[in-house]
């Protein structure tokens, strides 16, 4: 049986600020990654989005990102492992908080922005992201890029992980993504990224750029929630994966 | 029998910044409240304290404070109850996550500086205060001055309070603190001052401003960690108290 | 002849985050109060805003804030006179800079929020405040509620002032407006709000809540930016105003 | 005639957190680099740092660091030209207001830690510094690494800058400094720390690692505030410049 899981950035406004469409968007994805108040989102913003998710029935998840609210955490910082760890724990803990006040369970743990695509491509960041995971809750699902240093640092810490694809992303033959800063990362036809992602889960390969076929893990496939085509296209993802016959439920009913 | 926790705010350093003693400090204390970030604190300075707290067998409190790093969470920010909740729920995870990481279990929570101060005297706040301690975790311990609308409240809402005393702070005959803007609001013997919670301890009596004794109940007497004088003074109530026959031991152990 | 400014802020997009249809109010007001990065703004939006403003031909002004990025420098912090002048005199030189940098000049100071509310009742922090904006640049003009404290401490100190009134708040017999708190605070018919500032233009008088004229000074009046009702009534302010005969004008042209 | 300007961080107090003996080690210097409240320091330590200095009569600089309280602003940040721009503009203002009250004047820019190694070598890092400290003041000296890329960016731009050597570090055949990853590269012993500067103004050289000599300008030379042995060695470094013949005089008055 196929089966995947959809997930989404969520709970990114911060006091007067707005950001996103959470209500609206956890309609159609299984599981929610919640800012942790690092580059985005703030206690007030963390209760209400805990108890939409709750309320949605979705897996929650922590969203860990860098100190870094003016940049959205998007920007690389040189930081050591060990604050990584700290930082990783320190946010864990925020978030299970709102979630055990509200009755509920943390289900995954997925970084944000650069610490995501720092950690994907180095493995002392991973290990130590991966450890902080453990230490805390050795019961939660790291999620890290499909083939990337975190899923492995994952798997050998002992920690169940779930490998994430992209729909409008392009691969590179090693599984990365296409860089954003070459033509051709993206693919703006909705229909094919979601035949990208059908492919992955049913076949587990990916055609790259490189025009051959790479072979490629899909547990959950990442949509956006900010923007009217967002809503659009995550209503077509859920609607056209159920009606390719493949299952869509949350993560941690799976694995 | 007469008992008493001794405990001292910890974690108090950012970054470069240095404040505190905290190694020398925990072998005289019985609980630590560790900052949480807010007022002061860092993810890395959490990991240290705790580490150090639980080699050192004390309490270990989560030390929640406004969002006021420059302020030292001194400054009153009018916020609403329902601010006051979220950043204390935020605040107790934070800590937690560090605690769990390393073993341990989380004994008390201890609102700092201006939180601590406006609760005192604000019952919507202390509500929301202690509403936010008792859903993440109903078997923690709200530290509060003796008398306080805090302390009411933490009762009211089913948890274990316990009720602090001040060695170095002159009383009123309410049982508040005589105003830090008044003379003769500190006791500056330091004899005076342990004599002070020995009698609080043994009668739970006070001689107040006024020069009639008020009704009080010690459970845990505040002291401070910075300085060579807090270290000597550190030493000087612990090593009476236990002279005069009391037991000095964490508040875990004695509600 | 009668002559009014119409003031509004700005600037107060946040990293990732947007606030407020600048460009499109900038047609309609003729002083821009830019936040500085306490309350709201950044160095991105600094430089952006102050260079739109200047292509308007709007007075540039300072719009300093409480540190409270997260309550949007509307939570009451507090802080001490010597503070406020420190975060005044702080902020008024963040945003020289840009000014400095493409060429313009600033005009004037209007503290935001609880800042503007607390200094409006508080003698010592509108002295402190006015001494900020003084010995950064005399020739500066300071804006605050008309009748206010801090009109008061501009004009002691020797700066020129702006008597702010609001189009949409109702007032009290002694000028101050009525608080949000009470029913009636606000005016919600755009014909009566407009009614409102030119009466106060024209004839120098309020009709309060207590049903008796009271008499105030009108330069400036603020007008707000976000939203799309913000735009229509700053059009139809701006076209009342001047069908009525009133010169709408920047106020460094009018003192 | 030989002349050297002695340079020297200040400012980097924050809030309740004290760093530094800028009182002392303003005895020993010419020129004072404060911080501006993104890495280090706040309005009132800048207050109270830019008086001090100006009593002492040295040089008075800013310091622009990157947005990086907890990391003291020597972790990498990856921002692009146009965000370094944009934060050194709004560094330079917030100190200038300071100075403009006090009545003084600014000398200098020299960025802080990871912007400074940054800039060292990133060409369009450096031209962005470089034009906002142009387009702000043109008359502003810009501090840099000798033979860096700020310098000669600096340069281009119509800027006066002052090239920057280090007493206690050693340098590569390029004139760049020794790793502080690899052995040897402190220079331990104050004589032979003191002797190499010497060497430097005099001269015009410096024995690399690689044991051959390479061409360096010394405008400037930096000292440490931090510690009892940075004081005594300010004390050893001004003494014995001047009594090798060396006049120690702020780089103002040289260039």
């Amino acid at each position: 049986m196929s089966v995947i899981d959809i997930n989404c950035d969520m709970g990114e406004s911060f006091g007067a600020y707005r950001l996103g469409t959470d209500e609206e968007i956890l309609k159609y994805v299984t599981s929610a990654n919640i800012a942790c108040g690092f580059h985005a989102g703030d206690p007030a913003t963390m209760r209400k989005t805990v108890k939409l998710a709750l309320e949605h029935g979705v897996g929650i998840g922590v969203h860990p990102g860098l100190p870094d609210l003016a940049g959205f955490g998007r920007r690389n910082i040189d930081i050591s492992p060990q604050e990584a760890y700290e930082m990783v724990v320190y946010q864990i803990g925020s978030l299970w908080a709102f979630v055990q006040a509200e009755g509920g369970e943390i289900q995954h743990v997925k970084p944000h922005g650069a610490l995501y695509n720092m950690a994907a491509v180095n493995r002392e960041l991973s290990e130590a992201i991966s450890e902080a995971v453990y230490k805390v809750n050795p019961e939660l699902i790291l999620f890290g890029l499909a083939g990337s240093e975190l899923v492995k640092a994952g798997e050998k810490v002992g920690l169940r992980t779930a490998s994430e694809v992209f729909a409008d992303r392009t691969y590179q033959q090693d599984c990365t993504l296409t860089s954003r800063k070459l033509p051709n990362c993206m693919i703006e036809n909705d229909d094919e990224a979601v035949a990208q992602v059908i492919r992955m889960v049913k076949e587990g390969k990916v055609l790259t750029q490189q025009k051959v076929d790479a072979d490629i893990t899909a547990d959950t496939v990442c949509i956006h929630g900010d923007g009217a085509h967002a809503l659009s296209f995550a209503k077509k993802i859920r609607q056209t994966l159920e009606d390719s016959g493949i299952t869509v439920r949350k993560i941690g009913e799976s694995i």
